[in-house]
């Protein structure tokens, strides 16, 4: 269960500037699915929805440096590492929709895993910057 | 300062266990620089030591799916989510030396930002996970 | 499930000492309704149980220079943050019972992404801390 | 040292979408001071340097239902949860400015304490959540 | 649900390196139980599978200078502080298996929780480092 | 920095309730050195100094099931997962003043590594519970 309640789409229709952010998040995905982050976000501050909406679609699909499946492995990181449940769930199944192989997700993983070891040991250890790191 | 004293090149060739993963550092970086990490971590664990270097150059450089710039990209990631200031440090100079631009810099820099917005309100608003994300 | 079992209304009556907390979480908030962080404290480690809850009376109830409700805010700050499933739970229903509108609970809610996102950002960057900030 | 370098002011002028920021900051702080967040993000992303800085004016001075020093109290609340060494520095003065005294900057800390040993038992104990708190 | 579906024995059997490691698991504790971590671990990335299985057997097995049930506080209080549900329930369950008495359970927790709260005002007050602790 | 000032001995004297922690710290701790965390709290905040003292007190020193090194090294793995720089010194220096050997240090980095390592892995796969964990 939420926190709030989650908005359902008869709800949506209702809300003029809920059903444009969810229509959107619909043609941009190219999918009638809109997942329970967007009915949580539309249900707690409607005004927020439509700019978290337009950031994510901004950082995750406008072309850049960086290629869209990079991107979702990179969100994935940031999840696993907050502990966040529902983030990696989302943006696992957001990787693989992007195609992300059984392989990939293992060194993901393998990656993940190496990164939470040598941070708990720099933070254990409390190990002063070198200099050649300095920009 | 550290927790540990930090190993010094002359301590070091005084421990053969220690001196081979140094050499080893240095051939596979092809640099005379052995990042503080190390050499706090010789000072307090150098059976350790071996085996987190074989985990770092197996995972960072062997042949694999993921290129060696995002894998980079993913450990920024982790170690800026868990704050980590040496790993910080030391991952966006790793980044940087394979190549990473201005630009990708920036890109990260947003996905990061994102990422963290949005786990905190999933956290928040403690969404459920929708049945659709299920594999 | 929790990894040690909830103590009963039962159970609790026949341990004078948890009796007595149960009592005084009835008493001060005016309802038969014991959460069960108590109960699996209770369980846990009933000493402490007294000790935990004589602080959160104290802290949380006692006149002060912040309002009950801006308490729960920080408390519901912190719970997120945590990515404490229980405490966002929790405390979110106890800043309702304290007054928080709609409105409140989306601004704050907006407060908790920008912190978080420019956490990260600091975080990433390794930011100095600028002398004018010294107290 | 940051992971970047600094954007001085001389290098702020020569760039006119980062001179409009700066000119805004210090308009709405009544000013000169620009602190290193800005000056470290635009060196990294100037185009996130201008969506950051209208994130923070827009969630911190925009007329709503909680206070300036509320908001600055829940800011503080995710820094320090999140360990941000920054942050807590920046938003600590900023609550100091919006006129948090010493009595008040006390009780938060309270809450921040017990709040994070609350956190810390639920979560030791995997409490589950009550029906009650379901909205 | 996991991210990743769970390894069933059948599956194993079928995958020679996988049957292997959960051999060793049930030979390792006496017990046919293989929990679900190692099923999952086995579906996303077998060869990861050998490898952190090896370094779980390694360190919280092999003799040394702290005891097995010292060894398990100290998973149980990463964790915790993680919040990460699933390690908290086996790391507690696993505990208990190696003697921990409802009594030291109770202690870890009050140390658990008393660590987060002074944890939590270092970092609120940035209180700067003692060069007494300088080693 | 602190972002407060941190107390001196002539500000402490002048302060009988400060006054009397201090000379507590002192007896309890057969030295004359009062670190910089009591004096960043006694300046932040007087009453809770004497509370969190006693709390530190009473669950480090006194009689239990645990003894005081085990009570140390549970405490290392709570700042050290917490990112939390003086928590790691502070609490390293008091392990090693009950008399944590270089053997036991290393092992118990072993532990922390492996435990980040896990926890990391089972958040991103969010590996579902075991029923045979249940209390």
């Amino acid at each position: 269960m939420a926190t709030v309640p989650l908005l359902s789409d008869a709800e949506a229709e209702s809300r003029p500037d809920v059903a444009l952010v969810f229509a959107d998040i619909r043609e941009t995905r190219g999918s009638p699915f809109v997942n329970n982050f967007w009915r949580a976000l539309a249900a707690a501050d409607p005004d927020e929805l439509a700019r978290v909406w337009a950031d994510v679609k901004r950082v995750m699909t406008e072309p850049g440096t960086l290629d869209p499946l990079t991107r979702e492995l990179v969100y994935i990181a940031v999840s696993a590492t907050n502990g966040c449940a529902y983030c990696a769930h989302s943006h696992t199944a957001a990787a693989r929709a992007k195609g992300m192989s059984v392989a990939q997700h293992g060194e993901l993983l393998r990656i993940l895993a190496l990164a939470a070891r040598t941070n708990q040991i720099a933070n254990a250890l409390q190990v002063p910057i070198d200099p050649q790191f300095e920009r």
